[in-house]
Formats: C-alpha cells, structure tokens, sequence
C-alpha cells in the first residue's frame, strides 16, 4: 500500500517530504486552473498527493510512537504534520469540486488564489527545512513574515472574489459552487500561516 | 439533571456508554429518513440522545479529574469522548434541519448516508469494546479499516448527492437546505473515522 | 506594530486584556446592527480589535515561553487565549460581510443575536476575572451556567433566522449572504460557550 520512500528515515526527512508533498500539490492545482483543458491529469495527481500526505502522516505517527527522544515537543511534530496534510487535503477537496460540480472554466480570481498557493507553500517548504538547524535559522523569520502576508492577501482576495460573484451571476447554483470553491482555496492558504504559527513556536521553544 | 446512569463507573464503562448513544443515534437518524412520515419521534428521541451525550462527556471529565491513574493517556479519554459526542451532535443537527427547513421527503442518497452511518457506528461500538483487553484485540484492526472505508464511501456518496442536488434541481434555496444536510450527515460519518484513528493511536501506545 | 500595553504584566492581566477586547468587540458588532448608518466607523473599531486580539495571544505564547511556573496548565492557558481570539475573529468577519455583501439594512435576528453576543461577552469577562482567586471563586458557576444558556439561546435563534430567511426570501443570494452572517454571530457565541468549557476544566483542575 504505502511504498513512496525508504522505511527509516529521522523526522526531519518525513517534514520536507511532507512539505514536498504540499508544495507539489499546491503546483499542480495552479496547473489545473492556469490550463484548465488538461485538467483531469492533474487532479488524479493531486488525488495522489493525498494518499501519499496520508502516508507520510502515518509515518511520522509510528515513528512518535518508537522514538524515545524527538527533536521537538511531540505535540508540535504532531501538529506541523496534520497541518501540511490539512493542506493537501484542502487542495485534493477544492480541485475535485472543479470537476464534480462541472465548472467549465476557471475565475481570474481563482489562478490569483493559487497562485498565492503556490507562493506560500514555496515558503513553507523553505520554513521546514530551517528546522534542521535552529541555531542558523538564516533568514526563518523573514520566511514565516512573508507566509503572513500572503494569507492576509489570500484573504482579502477570497473576500473581493466571492463580493464579486454574488454581484454579478444571476445563477445562484453557480455562485454556490464558486463560494465553495473559493472557500476551500484560502483555507489550504490558512493552514500554510497556521504551519507557519507552529514553527514560530516551535522555535521559540528550542533556542 | 443527569441521571442515565448509575454514578460509580469506570472509563470503559463510560466509553461503552457513549458508543452506545452514537449508536442510537445513528439508528434513529436512520428511521427519520426510512420511515418519514413518523419523523418527530425520532428526532426528539435523537434530541434526548444529545443530552445523554454531553452528561457522559461531563462525567469522564469529573472522573478524568478524581482520578490519579488513567487506562489510557488522560489526552486520549477525553479526545475519543470528545469525538463521541460529535457524532451525536452532527446528528441532532442534521435531524433538526429536516423539520426545520420543513424538508416534505428524503432522498435516496440520505438514505444511503445514514445506513452508512449505521455501519460505522456499529464498528465504533465493536472497537470501543475492545479497548478494555488490547492484549486480545480480537480483530479490531479490521473494525477500523471498515471503518475508512465507510468514510471514504460517504465522501463518495456525498460528492455524487451534491453533484446530483447542483446539476438537477430547479430551486437554489432547496438546493442550500439539503446541501447542509448532507454535509452535516457527512460530517457525523466522519467523525466516526477520527474515532477510529485516535482508538488506533491509543493502540500504538499501549501495546 | 503592538503597543496597546505595558511590556510587564501577568497572565491574568492578559486573560483580562483579551476578555475587554471581546467585550468591546462584541459591544462594536451590537452597535453596527443596531445604529447601520453609522456602520463603517464600528467595523473600523472591530479590525482593529481584531489586531488588538492578535497581539495579545502572541504576547502570551511568548510569556508562556519565558514562564517557569504558570498559574494554570500551559495548554490551558493557551487554549482560553487562543477561544478569545476565536470570538474576536467571528466578530470581524460577520461584521465585514455586511459591507462586503452590501447588506442595506439589518434583520431583527441579527440584532437579537449581536445582543446575546454582548450578554455572554459580559459573562465571560465577569468570570475571567475570577481565574484570579479560585479559592473564592465568587458566583463564577452562575456565570458559566448563564454563558451555556445563551448559547442555547442563540443556536435556537440562529435555527428560527435561518429557517424564516429559507421560507420567505425570493432572493437566494440573500439568503446565501445572511445564512453566513447569521452563521458567522451565533459561531462568536458559540466560541463564548467553549470559553466556559475550558475555565470549568481549569477550575476543576485547580480546586
């Protein structure tokens, strides 16, 4: 069932394969709705994502479970893990729902949304891998600053797209597709600032 | 106030309890849907359930707290009766939205749902059981693997319901009523996987 | 950025600090229902409570951080922190969407509910300020038993508004729009009532 990396890995490992995950998956939903013709490839990817954040949750949850001395609190390595999942799951849910609902082209505002996505979890990625080494954070701060601004900019965005569209369609079934869409879009953008919140505190514990 | 049961029980006793409740619940919610034209009933028994629900939740916390050695992680006790009581209540809040939004008949895809519920809420009863002997787990792994497959078969389920409510009906504001409700049914199916993942979690740590 | 506050103060100043930024918050949101014309000045107040709400958790993490020894469990005193900040947030986005939404006028159940809102806020802060001595804890279990009727209250209300706006309206973006506003207050009140949840849990812990 699960087979997409070697078995012992240290948890620093299972972190950026996690945040690989997300940012893998964050770059192929902006795929989706930048190219909508080719769509459907692209959310079995996506799909695929999912199961594989699934495994790598699973991973980490044995190895807590093994490992007499962790890196950081296992509250936290908990936490920072459900929340790239969270990501991916959101991102799995929002592309789906494209499809299902058969939505026949993508909003200006939903490529601006995803792309911001994509922004984020660029910096997420870069985030985790600081973890490694607390004592050099090289920039972290400047990493987690900048994943506020862009979910604050995520959300004023979600907020002028759905104002928009409940004041122009006269097709409320559309326009409930399109909140939902939308609403699913920024909380992946939520959870990449709840990830960044997590490491904020995380290095506060540790240095 | 409270008075189900017997005040001197003990945490499996209380966990049997509350399973027991999701139980009925899940069984009334499904003659709601079954059997329509006898629906109030049901829903003031699915009522009485909820309160049932927060007393046992009230009473491990009291018991959590007089307590100085804990079957399992006190974490744990109070996250998987936390879960419990989810259940109950997403199934109060589905139940009540049917009389309230004045809903003349079920789908076929309720119905589906809350069978599947059922089944779940069966397996949670079946696993909660064998939390008081882990060294003889007697197949409950293969309870919670049931278990998300439910749930992955309720998210289907839910997609198509949606899917099929969006491309067929004529009235939006019957569209917005039954698309709470199948969420919030949904919603109950989950939960039930999120017990099923904290049994499985209190399972690697205490064996 | 922050300097609503003097550097050096304690937990309970905090707790207290965040229960008046609640209160006033919920005071603003009451007003902008109740005098509409004067809307954008209050929702202007409620933003930047909200930021007052966001400094304060961030200045409690990190004294949790340099604290030893904590009046309460640290993770109890990072969940209440985190429920008011909670409240402060559903506030703010409900009071936005009446101008995002361009909601010309409100309905009587918003302003019934933007009351019960001031009401629990009140309760909250009157029984946050008896974290200070729970030797004495002075009518604190009125206070919490009152919050927990006014949120019984405000779901009934929020069941009532939403089953009157499905039943009257012609106009389903409307009713998309108030079912989110609605949706939105009664979660604030909702938020109050896990307030009293968590200071039960800390007076049951500390007694």
């Amino acid at each position: 069932l699960f087979s997409i990396m070697p078995r012992d890995t240290g948890f620093f490992d299972l972190f950026e394969r996690a945040a690989t995950i997300v940012h893998d998956a964050s770059q192929a939903y902006a795929t989706v709705v930048r190219d909508y013709s080719k769509r459907d490839e692209q959310i079995s990817r996506i799909r695929q994502f999912e199961h594989d954040g699934d495994e790598v949750v699973h991973r980490t949850l044995e190895k807590l479970d093994k490992t007499f001395i962790t890196p950081f609190d296992r509250e936290d390595i908990h936490v920072l893990m459900k929340l790239m999942d969270d990501v991916i799951d959101e991102i799995d849910a929002a592309s789906k729902r494209l499809a299902l609902y058969q939505i026949h082209e993508p909003t200006p505002w939903i490529i601006k949304q995803a792309e911001i996505l994509v922004r984020s979890s660029t910096l997420v990625g870069e985030a985790v891998k600081r973890l490694r080494n607390l004592r050099k954070p090289n920039g972290l701060q400047q990493k987690l600053v900048e994943i506020h601004l862009l979910e604050n900019m995520g959300d004023e965005n979600n907020h002028s797209a759905v104002a928009e569209l409940y004041a122009t369609t006269k097709d409320p079934i559309f326009a409930m597709k399109w909140k939902e869409i939308y609403d699913l879009t920024e909380r992946a953008i939520d959870r990449c600032e709840d990830i960044a919140n997590t490491i904020e505190a995380i290095v506060l514990k540790n240095t």
